[in-house]
């Protein structure tokens, strides 16, 4: 089993729920995709390559502020059930991680990470340099992955072409190769019946959403990723500030609708936010998706003052240890779905407890 | 408002779980259907002839042990919100207290109450007498029915026919004039989908069922009552064994497919009774259906020794104390659905906080 006491955080120093618009916003991520000169993309490379490729990172990396003492992770030689771990901890991309068309993942395939920033090697790029920060945060997070790249870029060639900007595998992260996402909550917007519109308008002005964990994940519990589509065209600088204005319009919607609902039906508000309580406490078996729904509710119940010694680092807390990974691992056993629901309710159970004892 | 504490119990001593088989069986109900000699049965009646019979009823009772210090209520005389709580509490009938026919009810309508004993005047019949005891308690019910109908019968002539006995306003009631009634929790068979089977068998064997509150009422939280059907050509104790027997026959299958519940399905057991529990603990609102049906699950976990912490009787006051008229009672003033709904789940909520503290 991977040991992620050995990182400084156990990777999950953004879940603290400290950053600005932590009731609403979850985290922030931003990645920058960057690629080798002279080296075959991933996609295209042979298991020599991509050695070729680690070695060549780890080389620089050593000598860097930024991963010099950073944690070596080879993906490629972990069981599944780890890569899984390290993927719903938010630390590595699906791709990296668990791909779906070669599992296990390449050789070479690697994570190094150091005080919450991370590089992967061998994702769909040589290189995707990221870093996840608590609450709306694109100004430190973006920091401490410029300052990152800046430093690798002084030692390793980059693929850049003067017209284009940053090449990548993938036509639509060529330019700035920079990805920023929010993780953000918006239930009263669910409930009021407005999201549709919302992220509609949010598709109109060139960002897009997804769901809790990524490409292709569906959206559950009314947690929405919001990113950047665009990466090529702009600065960064430019990218993020457009990022930044729409979330923050965003958030203000979601409080809008948020006092419209305690307005007009605070009964069944109410009722509602406490009924999510009521089941995420006592009951001994929840499916991943009925506990995402219940633990909205009670993340809107908190967030509105309704229900008071529930800490939203808790509630994120939850978010991603009740994950099949986290609780198979915490099983210290490959678990059937029945014995994850059940885990899952165990979990959450004492999570709760412990919040209304502190 | 009646003041209800005027009665020694406030009228649920029998909810009190003190009797036999009292996690299964909540209460038992004798009463017998008694006419007086020459005057006209009730619903043929001026409301001349009703005060007379409540006239001669009340002196002879005043010179009984059974009823010499009876609390006297003029049902005719009570505002609707009192008369149905003197309903929902089982100290009366609908038929009494609410009908549907003729509301308010007929001049002359009134209950003699002492120490669990009640007498109706002017029901359907002239008289009434009835026992609400604890638990499976048959005998004692009977015993407490049968002084009292032997004092009564010894100072008032009732109109009694040697061929058939007891002669009553409905043919049904004709003989004994007894009607014994079990009020019994069948979570197990209905989870295990026997009950259909098993109330067709009662049938069979000349017993009926009926839901919480009387003729014509709906099972709601897989509360029955079960009942004898006949009243002619036995005697009472042949009625009353008979009964008894069926009932220990029920309450033995309850059992068995409580068993076969806990050995087959123990995880899926386990939650649906703590989720009960969960709603009934957190919710703002419950409307009487999902509040019977989440108690039935919450004393489901209570008998099977999976919930701790919660007494039979805080259960079985919940059962009467959340009804309409209770609420309204509670509140001071008329309430609404949505009303009704807010103090029902309040209620509630203190009740198991309090058992929660004990």
């Amino acid at each position: 089993m991977i040991d992620l006491s050995l990182v400084s955080d156990g990777g999950v120093g953004w879940l603290d729920a400290s950053g600005p618009e932590s009731h609403l916003v979850l985290s922030t991520r931003v990645r920058l995709a960057r690629n080798l000169e002279r080296r075959p993309f991933t996609v295209r490379s042979t298991d020599a390559d991509r050695e070729g490729v680690l070695q060549a990172v780890q080389d620089v990396a050593k000598k860097t502020v930024g991963l010099g003492h950073a944690h070596l992770i080879r993906i490629d030689q972990l069981p599944r059930i780890d890569r899984q771990l390290l993927h719903e901890r938010h630390l590595v991309s699906k791709e990296l991680a668990v791909p779906d068309a070669v599992d296990p993942p390449r050789a070479g395939a690697a994570l190094l990470l150091q005080d919450g920033v991370g590089l992967m090697v061998n994702e769909e790029d040589h290189l995707r340099v990221q870093a996840l920060t608590s609450g709306l945060s694109l100004g430190l997070a973006w920091g401490k992955v410029k300052s990152l790249d800046t430093e690798l870029g002084q030692q390793l060639a980059f693929a850049f072409h003067p017209e284009f900007g940053y090449l990548t595998s993938c036509p639509t992260n060529v330019g700035t190769g920079l990805r920023a996402s929010i993780l953000i909550h918006l239930p009263g917007l669910v409930l009021t019946k407005e999201i549709n519109k919302v992220l509609q308008s949010l598709v109109q002005v060139g960002l897009t959403f997804r769901g809790l964990y990524g490409e292709g994940s569906e959206v559950v519990g009314n947690f929405f990723q919001l990113s950047n589509q665009t990466t090529l065209g702009k600065s960064e600088a430019d990218l993020l500030d457009h990022l930044a204005k729409i979330v923050h319009e965003v958030v203000g919607y979601e409080e809008r609708a948020r006092e419209v609902l305690l307005r007009d039906a605070p009964g069944v508000i109410e009722d509602k936010v406490w009924r999510a309580y009521g089941l995420l406490r006592y009951a001994r078996s929840l499916s991943f998706e009925e506990a995402m729904n219940l633990l909205s509710g009670v993340r809107l119940g908190v967030g509105l003052g309704l229900i008071p010694n529930v800490g939203m680092y808790a509630l994120n807390k939850v978010l991603v240890f009740t994950q099949p990974a986290h609780l198979a691992t915490e099983a210290g056993a490959a678990s059937s779905e029945r014995e994850l629901a059940v885990g899952r309710a165990r979990y959450v159970r004492r999570t709760l407890e412990e919040e209304a004892g502190r």
